[in-house]
């Protein structure tokens, strides 16, 4: 058996997505640029995208820019961010993705904004005194926290965090990451700058991506090069790449309550399994606060146990279990997980983390809660 | 009758193309960064591809690195080039495209470099010598310079613009968008930096390119974020984007000389069908002479008409075919062609660039002499 519980690194495709894609690779090629009737239907094409994707978000098609994904979205608004808006001090968290951290940090090191990192508790919470106080403290910041974490879950109130960066005139950035195509976003009622999205999260494409940006906080673009994108990113458009992303949304949207309620089964019963058969486990952050948590990630703490001691992905690989010990983008380092670290995570215990999309079954759960016993209980 | 005649705006896929990214799509969809068994096989076809690249243009796999097009690797060159060799100065034309000069004016804007624009003839041709001088009296230069302009087809010999740049110790970058998958570029003898490639251009998927970068001459991070491309590009990877690149390149390789003679063909009967048939006729920059310009690209230039001034392009479209007054890239802003603008082109002439690809035929070609004689011989 294939049980595939990494849905936070990437989902699969949805085949509609597929299918609203094959058009512009076979037939529809022209250059969106293009002023001639093979450029006009894919220009009138990814304009279709950009309104779906802005009605789905209650914005405005012009506060929609396209992507190759959601770190180059973080990048431009960090980058341009910044410096489109005389930016001196930035507030972020250590949870927070690289795409996040690094290049805040790359941006510190230059010497372009000045960095305050967060406190976070052994659960991962950050404290909303904490970004007042740095808010007092310094005029010009940008706050930029995500709404999810994407390796332990633990969700971040986005409108009490707005209201307060609104009320000291911050510039308030959040990696929506893990969150879009699986929450409602309402831009109209959200007091936020800049959100941005990649397809792969939500059975879209990968590679595809666009970042929201507010009307009246317009930034300089981060690629320079051609009109394209209103003259906010530069480069022939991925054409399959926005009509994928905007298909892939379009569906989520169609029966998000539907997927919620189907994954929390998932989750739920995979806790319950988790805490009746495995005798120690744990959970990091508040992945197992359902209400506290995204609903997709559940990161489960093992007790020690030599054999499977930095071999438990291993083992469950060989199982057909694809799960993931953080974040995928970071696993090509030989470094553990910087947000493990930052909740200060007992070294000698195992974590991994289970991710679920609507294509998960619970035989999916009762599998890996088998194999997971095999692999634990011989030394119970 | 359709036909396409803007080839160097963007190709049609080809058949072969599309069948080796569909399971990328359909069933190999993890992540390349992840551990498990899902991601591993999608970054054994990443780095399959990237060695295929690597092959086919006589370097390292480790000097290839995939971005989301043309544009962004031309960016992450100019902009990371500059900063991580401590670049003080840069010399390129006034004909490059606006991925290489809106980010050099904006460099040039922020301060991080001097720059120097190129005087061109009014065949758009530049001078060594003058190339030389700016060389001889700033040290810490970089010479961007592309392969073959995108408009009017001008061939730059990258093999003395690459002498002459490494005799004074220059990093020299080059746009080859127009170039690669057309012509040969062995790295192994070519004295160059930097080169960059947009899949769209030679039969792959928009939304694919990459950056060539010589070993001894690594660059910074343009997009930070997790560790992929061996940490010079943050964001999961464009999988289908970079399988298909590769797999167009390779096509490309397999038959170039067959291609190119093909093309040529249908250049060169252009060429002679245009001059017999249309009285006052011209060509713009080198486009009419075989050995310079692009065998792609022939750029021309009307004797002025009442009936056709400013609706050539309008004209032609109405009767199926689809070319270009230049850049597709500039063509949704308003203001014209800034390359013939440097060619003090005759704004009473209008022009239109033909660019043709091993899908057309000469009919295509007797079809569009038929279309331009009967707009321009009622009135002759």
């Amino acid at each position: 058996m294939k049980v595939y519980f990494d849905n936070a690194a990437t989902t699969a495709m949805d085949d509609r997505v597929i299918e609203a894609m094959l058009p512009y690779m076979k037939t529809h090629f022209g250059n969106p640029s293009s002023v001639h009737s093979h450029g006009r239907e894919v220009r009138t094409a990814i304009e279709r995208s950009r309104k779906k994707v802005a009605e789905l978000l209650n914005a405005s098609p012009s506060e929609i820019f396209f992507t190759s994904g959601g770190t180059e979205a973080d990048n431009t608004a960090l980058v341009c961010g910044i410096e489109s808006h005389g930016i001196q001090h930035a507030i972020t968290s250590p949870l927070e993705h690289h795409a996040v951290l690094h290049t805040l940090e790359v941006l510190e090191k230059k010497g372009a904004v000045k960095l305050s990192i967060l406190d976070v508790n052994e659960k991962g919470e950050i404290d909303l005194n904490q970004v007042e106080e740095l808010l007092k403290a310094n005029p010009k910041s940008l706050v930029s926290l995500m709404h999810a974490n994407n390796e332990i879950g633990n969700l971040n109130d986005l409108n009490r965090i707005g209201e307060l960066a609104k009320s000291y005139d911050a510039f308030f950035h959040s990696d929506t990451v893990q969150t879009m195509g699986h929450y409602v976003h309402d831009l109209k009622s959200l007091p936020i700058d800049a959100i941005v999205a990649g397809g792969h999260k939500f059975h879209g494409p990968k590679g595809s991506g666009f970042l929201y940006v507010r009307k009246d906080k317009k930034i300089h673009p981060f690629i320079h090069g051609g009109a394209q994108e209103r003259n906010m990113r530069g480069g022939t458009e991925n054409v399959i790449g926005i009509i994928g992303i905007a298909k892939a949304l379009e569906l989520a949207y169609e029966d998000m309550a539907g997927h919620q309620s189907h994954i929390e089964k998932i989750k739920k019963h995979f806790i319950e399994k988790l805490v009746q058969d495995i005798p120690g486990v744990e959970f990091n952050g508040l992945s197992a606060a359902m209400d506290k948590s995204l609903y997709t990630v559940l990161n489960v703490s093992l007790p020690p146990s030599p054999a499977n001691r930095g071999m438990l992905l291993f083992n469950l690989d060989i199982e057909g279990i694809s799960a993931s010990g953080g974040s995928a983008c970071s696993s090509g380092a030989t470094v553990g997980s910087h947000v493990l670290r930052a909740l200060k995570h007992n070294p000698e215990r195992d974590s991994v983390r289970f991710s679920f999309s609507r294509f998960n079954t619970p035989a999916d759960v009762d599998y890996a809660i088998d194999k997971l016993k095999e692999l634990y209980l011989v030394e119970a």
